[in-house]
């Protein structure tokens, strides 16, 4: 039987505000839950209906009813497993290899597929803009399927972080460079922007590397979704 | 002044079989109505707010207030403008260049996100199987960001297509060979599966190219969400 207070706190970690304030988050669904244990995040509270109880064995875990894990879910139908996780700690972001950085990018489902890209690609840093959607939303967790337990994602003063580092800054515009004939090096920054407004103006400002994506055929389509157009840079810079 | 029925109309037009049934759809927003306008297609009514009648200027249009917009929209903050249009006349799909197939994705994003990226890359015609998402879903269309108006979406027996084509037909599989090292003909077919369920078998057994799109580094991403990997796809053969 889990109590009211245990509701309300799960609950609480809907928003952004609480999890920062209690340094928790929480996932939901067998995979993502089992990713997170695997790689070691620090285990908080774990709450699983009767049929997932023995999924478990090892770790102290609590049952719940289906009528309770509604009440804590972020998803409309929950499935059977929840658990909360200790933020994991920032470590400082690397100067070598790839990061890829994001200039106010706010749909959960966009961050959340951008961050299974990089899992997928090799990369293991993110540098947000403090506006970008919060990586720990559980609507982005959802679309990362466990990739975030892979992937680190650091927010910061974007402008600053691009303005002391000593990598190439990428970023897309119309007017740049073909992907198809770039030689691209060892280690960068691939800057993404706003799903309306794309990179803002002060953040081009410190791009010192236009590249674009090609259209085949006449002009159409007006642009691409940015995390469709991440995952085609990211394997234009991976190719081998 | 906007009658009672007139909203019902506009709402039974959120079910596909209404749509079906009286061969309408509706789409919303300034840009992607004279998106559809200028490709052609058949305008049945529009609905324009006080501040945005005179975009259309030679087209018949209706005064609506923001409260009765609200009754019709299936937007959560509808933008001034909605039309309902004839659905196009389907053409046979044509036997030389690429077509998109899909197999019973479901997700009315990553249909619109496909729908955008076949545009993008000069795909004029997609083929879906009977119980993919309808690609005149509002949710869909929203997503498309217009190109509606230049992809060609046929729904079918997948199954049957495929085994009637001449076409070679690539769909990805983890022992595939490397997209990075394909030579790509000129005309094909290219299918993508179900968003957690990949290819049926029934399809995957008429595949007649196994390709896959290489990951870096050691494993760790599991997949590649559908429209992300259909954008890298698409990227790869059309790239020159």
């Amino acid at each position: 039987m889990v109590g009211k207070n245990q509701i309300k706190q799960v609950r609480s970690l809907h928003q952004k505000k609480y999890r920062n304030q209690k340094n928790l988050f929480f996932v939901e669904g067998i995979k993502v839950v089992m990713e997170l244990l695997n790689a070691g995040f620090v285990l908080e509270k774990l709450y699983a209906t009767k049929a997932n109880l023995a999924l478990f064995y090892g770790h102290s875990v609590e049952e719940i009813t289906a009528e309770e894990l509604v009440k804590m879910s972020a998803l409309r139908t929950p499935n059977g497993v929840l658990a909360v996780f200790q933020m994991p700690e920032k470590n400082s972001v690397p100067t070598e290899d790839w990061v890829v950085a994001l200039d106010d990018v706010r749909d959960p489902g966009n961050l959340g597929t951008i961050i299974r890209l990089c899992d997928w690609y090799g990369i293991k840093n993110m540098v947000c803009s403090s506006n970008t959607v919060d990586c720990f939303n559980p609507k982005v967790l959802q679309a990362t399927m466990g990739s975030i337990a892979r992937v680190s994602v650091h927010y910061t003063e974007l402008s600053t972080y691009l303005k002391d580092t000593k990598l190439p800054i990428y970023g897309t515009f119309i007017q740049g460079k073909s992907v198809y004939e770039m030689a691209w090096p060892t280690s960068g920054i691939l800057v993404m922007g706003n799903e309306a407004h794309g990179i803002s103006p002060e953040i081009s400002a410190l791009v010192t590397k236009q590249i674009s994506i090609p259209q085949y055929g006449e002009q159409s389509a007006e642009s691409l979704n940015v995390s469709t157009a991440t995952g085609i840079l990211l394997n234009e810079l991976r190719r081998f």
